[in-house]
């Protein structure tokens, strides 16, 4: 095992794991090098298991030992450094001493990430990590089986995304579109059932609209931006428009994490329901 | 209307919107002088529909026009400020420019909150405030009729759990719990059938437990801190346990917010299905 004890923020060595908090920095960065940040002992086996490949590992002290064994099957050097080093050089103390930067692998083919899913999310414009990465939680818990973003959706791999995914985002499948315009259309023609969850008029209870499915339909899940959700465009593409009925009239709307996540519990009840039918 | 131009951001006049961000100094800070802020016109408008008197506005030029009417029939103070002074003040880009600190009122008797209540939430020891504001949202969003809290749980009324709310918390009746470990006899004396969320061993699957219940039933769901859960106590004390189940062996639960939705959600369908038994 290749352990390289390194004193100064500066190192070079270090470069991958340079100011953690400066999200344009990072983008840049990470996009650049095709790297993401794992953080925490937990995400870091995860990343592992999911069969990503590191670039390096960055321990304090203390965790070193905890991730002898990843390290050690990883081929890839661990720089161990003091509590100090670390704050300076991600800019914030990082109090779970353990950060690993990986290489990304290719997005696969859409077809791929589609081949076999009865049940997806489209996310089109979020723009906060922390919401994308919830979604992919949610997503993943309750069965959802793939994934799909429009192309400027924020990055499931930003490490604030993987933090708050638990992983999620190493084992769900996903993948981008890259046609904003045209990418619903593809989806229909590759056989899904497209509702764009909104809030405005002429939209159905989610419930209802899922009752009005064939059994063995293919289900995707539109989600739009924070606040402003879905664009016109998308929501004119989709198949249907559904929402989750509200009770309080002030609060006409959940946020998108509580929608996505009832959204796909009702995916997967309806995903069972259909499996029973087949079965009887 | 009294309208005051402050530029020197160390004016006492403004000692109530100090450092916004330092969460130590303003849980001291609101707690002693029974204050809390609210950010933005909409929250705004929505801490003075509810009824909550102000106490004085910190409005940019730019934002001072759209508050106009909130501000003239309260008679609180209107500080017009730079963005620049504003900066100063509360610690960064107040990019929404409006603020406005408010009078709490004296938290209502638990029996009050009771009343009438057939679906509640309870919230043991959270404690991230846009946790607490998410689930404050669903919850009102999807019907429930009240939220109790344990001692220790975070602030509703702190800055970030009324924004992430949206207002929610203005609206949907809230109390505390003043003893943590009898506080479930309570509310099991009150007649309500109190359901854990917990994905641990020997836990029923949220829909099959509600459809166990009376038509009639009162119904608390519990949730705990975020990551270790419920305390063992009030898992012991409750009526039932349940889970939102899962589909992912990686993935053994949903974030706090994301569950809440989803079983706040239930608790909705419960109580309409319960409300159409009784019509019929």
């Amino acid at each position: 095992m290749d352990v390289i004890r390194v004193s100064d923020p500066a190192d070079p060595r270090l470069a991958d794991y340079t100011r953690l908090r400066d999200v344009n920095l990072r983008r840049h960065l990470e996009a650049e090098h095709g790297l993401f940040m794992a953080e925490g002992d937990k995400v870091i086996r995860r990343a592992a298991t999911a069969g990503f490949a590191p670039r390096s590992f960055l321990l304090t002290e203390r965790r070193a030992e905890a991730l002898d064994d990843v390290v050690a099957a990883s081929g890839a050097p661990l720089y161990v450094v003091s509590e100090e080093t670390a704050e300076r050089v991600v800019g914030f103390d990082l109090h779970r001493g353990a950060l690993a930067a990986y290489h990304r692998k290719p997005l696969p083919e859409l077809g791929e990430v589609l081949a076999g899913a009865r049940g997806i999310v489209v996310l089109e414009d979020l723009v906060d990590h922390t919401n994308v990465g919830a979604i992919f939680r949610s997503a993943a818990g309750l069965g959802v089986d793939a994934v799909v973003l429009a192309p400027r959706c924020a990055d499931p791999l930003y490490r604030r995304s993987v933090k708050v995914s638990m992983g999620a985002v190493f084992t769900l499948p996903y993948t981008r579109l890259d046609d904003w315009y045209g990418g619903l259309d593809t989806l229909r023609d590759a056989g899904f059932d497209l509702m764009a969850l909104t809030p405005g008029e002429g939209s159905l209870p989610m419930r209802e609209a899922m009752d009005r499915l064939d059994a063995d339909a293919r289900v995707g899940l539109l989600l739009g931006t924070e606040g402003d959700g879905l664009s016109s465009r998308w929501l004119e593409r989709a198949t249907s428009r559904v929402h989750i009925p509200m009770a309080d009239r002030d609060i006409d709307s959940l946020n998108v994490t509580a929608a996505a996540a009832i959204a796909c519990y009702e995916l997967s009840r309806f995903g069972n329901v259909a499996a029973r039918d087949h079965l009887g």
